[in-house]
């Protein structure tokens, strides 16, 4: 680790100093640069205005080898990235053809008069190279100052992660001859963060590996980062003992999200679903429908709010209701076995729950949520108890019923 | 604006730094700050590293009148700031021991032991005052230099904001005799930003008054920040004339969101809704749930992917959908139609469209979307041409039926 690449980040613009947007770009290079083996020494963030942004990135290429800035590529006149970093390097600016002729291009597909402001997004520092835009109209282009190089991107996310990956990686690589390290994410479910941290202390003192851990409700993983050297059996030992620690709360490594590969595994084996919910109010079906595909294992879903909801449309016994009431066991179970057979799916998953903040008793409290999950073979129940407010626990809720169905999936629930 | 006081906010930490931990300290203290009228000028994001630290507090402080920084007050070797702080000053640290008697009343009542690392959180600079902390274990503290005064709060985001509101906002009041304005945020789904800034345009030059604007889709927000001097009647007229101006796409002032705006309303009336969405796969349902005690009004919800489901649970005939196709004006009608039937709700509230990538074509393009209001007097219908990604469509989406719902609810749509 003698001499990690350095790096500062740069966020441009008014909406995002005034903290009328939260600023996701930094966090996410951030993590990119991470994983990539280099070290985010400092992010700044300054307004639309231009001695501020001529300061940060000087301030940016005084401090570090790499300076990577989002936004302030625009057609208004706030934009002011490409006339500062100009005045950084103390020379002209230039119209860009090939950018210009690209916008151009642009405007005429959409059928959209072109203006001076549009025209401005090609003008560049003269000395900058250019860096082609595909995915949206303002160009972004790197320079090279004091030893560092400086790469100016846009700021809408989408076009930012675009740069990323055609332009500011592969540079990076070539440029500070990278051999990237490997990085493997376990993605998992229903294991507190406090449990996995211990689970995985053993492997906290591997030479040439590092462990860190990500929490994004209700999911957590665990990102293991090994150096490029890192012999590849070796590493096939590590990932399998990995895996074997973790155990049933993993649900994919290297992979998407629950919800897709849940997808994944029911396409696979040719099998539907449709959902019953109750508090947690359509979560689980949309988070399902999420996955661009889904309506081709994806039926039907009921949310079933009102105790006559339930009756109706999941066939759940007025009996049931009055001797368990809404939130319990059977009714858990009567919903989904109900949408299962009116939907004619292979499974049927429900979730019936307190989410508060009114409503809870002292043998039924806030957080009490049942999820049951009908099968051909038979149906899987589960009570949860979950802290929180109601944002929380119906956000819990809907990662357990997924994750039930997804540990079915997988083989890991008895039948 | 003679003279706006400046600010410079500082984060620190690793996990902050490395991007693992998405810091949203500042965009919150940076939007309490700018109601407040004052103008932040550069965020600093530095890691665990003293000589950053005591960087990023120089320049804070050369740079501004008010420094707020977040984070590094914990027990750890991490936990720099406060030998930062000293360093910056030049003199030597001091134990606190009010705030050393505070942290140990905690420990006892826990029935912890406290070690040294827990006692260090009560070493602070010798010329600091102390801040102190109700709602953790780490003091704050503020410190003065070079005319500016800076603030050193702990990052865990309750306890900060703990901090903002009862040590930094009304020391920063006292010190700076600010009269807060007054902020008033018109809520607004259905305009476009660029449109909305449009029709504001002739409000940007009334003196004492300024304008903002927030989008966070599918809404759009105006803040009207008023002086503190700016007179009532005035403000009231000026209220009224920004309400008359953005019309119809106004669902309310200091109000809460849309589907709390519809919840209130449906509460007051006494009246019912039921769902059925297809293309928006539960997000309508989740969304209006998402409001405690909407098990008042909310019966059920119908998440119709299937065509058959739509047959099934919503009526909609066969025939329909042979001549007109899932995503149309009559299936959209017989959805909402059908669901209210079903439920016996006031209201029938439906959406079919096509989310992609997949799943366009020329006639109906990926993002056509149609949404009906099923009501006692008759049923609304509205087509939706809606860009971006599925989960730009379908948010979108879902915003557009809740909007359609709140006008009919607010006498806006005619029947």
């Amino acid at each position: 680790m003698a001499s990690v690449p350095t790096v500062v980040l740069i966020s441009q613009g008014d909406e995002v100093i005034t903290g009328q947007t939260l600023d996701t770009n930094a966090q996410w290079l951030a993590e990119r640069l991470t994983e990539l083996g280099l070290s985010v020494v400092r992010k700044i963030t300054v307004g639309d205005r231009l001695n501020d942004i001529v300061d940060a990135i000087r301030q940016g290429t005084a401090l570090a080898d790499v300076v990577i800035s989002t936004g302030g590529l625009g057609p208004t006149v706030d934009d002011l990235t490409a006339e500062a970093a100009a005045a950084v390097l103390g020379g002209p600016m230039r119209l860009d053809e090939e950018a210009l002729a690209f916008i151009e291009a642009l405007f005429a597909r959409y059928g959209r008069t072109m203006n001076d402001a549009n025209r401005k997004q090609a003008v560049l520092p003269a000395s900058s190279t250019t860096l082609m835009n595909q995915w949206g109209t303002a160009p972004g282009f790197s320079i090279e100052h004091q030893g560092a190089v400086a790469f100016f991107v846009p700021g809408v996310p989408r076009e930012m992660r675009a740069f990323w990956a055609h332009h500011i990686q592969p540079e990076l690589v070539r440029r500070l001859s990278l051999t990237p390290g490997r990085l493997i994410t376990f993605r998992c479910m229903g294991i507190p963060e406090s449990h996995l941290e211990e689970l995985m202390r053993p492997f906290n003192a591997i030479d040439g590996a590092v462990l860190g851990f990500r929490t994004k409700l209700p999911e957590n993983q665990v990102k293991l980062r090994v150096d490029p050297d890192f012999p590849e059996d070796r590493l096939d030992a590590l990932v399998a003992d990995i895996r074997s620690t973790i155990g049933k709360g993993l649900f994919g490594v290297n992979c998407g999200p629950i919800e897709e590969v849940i997808g994944q595994a029911l396409t696979e084996r040719g099998e539907t679903i449709a959902t019953a919910e109750s508090c947690t109010g359509g979560q689980i079906s949309a988070t399902l429908t999420a996955i661009a595909g889904s309506s081709n294992y994806f039926i039907e879903g009921a949310c079933v709010y009102a105790n006559a909801a339930k009756v109706r449309t999941c066939g759940v016994s007025e009996g049931t209701l009055a001797a368990h009431g809404a939130v319990s066991e059977p009714t858990a179970r009567e919903m989904a076995e109900g949408i299962r057979a009116r939907a004619g799916t292979t499974y049927g998953l429900s979730s019936t729950g307190i989410a508060g903040p009114g409503g809870g008793s002292a043998e039924k409290p806030v957080g009490t949520v049942h999820i049951a999950l009908a099968t051909p073979n038979g149906t899987h129940h589960k009570r949860l108890r979950l802290g929180g407010d109601r944002e929380r626990i119906t956000r819990l809720a809907t990662g357990g019923a997924l994750d039930m169905l997804r540990r079915h999936l997988q083989g890991l629930l008895r039948t």
